[in-house]
């Protein structure tokens, strides 16, 4: 079992929401959180400037203020067995791909195990 | 070291805080989030009305709403060593189980290591 | 690759952010989250008033009140590859450890594998 995490833009949730629930995969939770990528933070110049004491420049500024602005994004968890992992990260990037910074970040993390709660029945991985 | 992370009913979530703490697990953390779960959702049916481009009938339309509405839940997340996996979970199902639906899912994560901000303290895992 | 979660205070929030981008870890994402500690919870004492049916004494009512209190935190995940696992809780703790009790603490999760949606790219982790 893996869990497939994916941080995407607000404005997807729809469209994922219906391609998970077409493509057969209709158990996720959705939250929303705050994040950023890698863009346009240059620390070496961010230290330098730092260091200096100096007033930031602008081009200097505005990477910095850059690097810490978060950006309201969704987070989608999907739970699955191992084999339909890449099935649910294709549906996930078809979705979500406009080629644009930003389209989001997808994870794959191991569970050990699974539990039902309204039948207390166990899923035990050979993790 | 394991992540016991359970989504549950928000209903739930002042006797599940109440059973952790009676039973030893105080450290825990909750959020909110929107999830669902396997419920009614018939891809097949979905694929045939979608493709032929017809209205969804209302069975079709319900099972399509319903697959894709999220519901609010609350998500516990209780980091414990190994030993104690099975007794948080047992405690979660205990209070959690209605023998309904939507009762929620518990799943158990592997932790590699852990750090306590306050002393700098590590607890390395043999992962 | 490697998800470090961390627990921090709110008022930590800027400082850290501020901090991870210097360090050269601008991608991250913050989530806020109710939590608490394993401060002041005692079972024994609990059990023993519940189970006689007696009315809590202030103590153990103060107990009981701050064992299932939540306290909002801040929820940061940092992904990064395995080498930079370190530095990034070096950082965390760097600037959230006052010495007081609720300064957080730090998990680190094994990832499988890692997706950029933008241009599809897969990070295989030899996991």
């Amino acid at each position: 079992m893996k869990e497939v995490m994916s941080f995407i833009r607000a404005n997807k949730v729809n469209d994922t929401k219906r391609a998970l629930a077409e493509g057969g995969f209709p158990a996720f939770t959705c939250r929303k959180c705050l994040g950023r990528g890698k863009k346009s933070i240059d620390p070496e110049l961010l230290h330098t400037v730092l260091a200096a004491g100096e007033l930031p420049v602008d081009a200097v500024g505005q990477s910095f203020t850059e690097a810490t602005r978060l950006i309201p994004k969704r987070f989608f968890t999907v739970i699955v067995e191992d084999d339909a992992v890449q099935k649910v990260v294709d549906l996930i990037i078809g979705v979500n791909q406009t080629g644009n910074p930003g389209d989001g970040k997808i994870f794959v993390l191991p569970i050990c195990e699974g539990y039902t709660v309204r039948s207390g029945e166990s899923t035990v991985e050979a993790y």
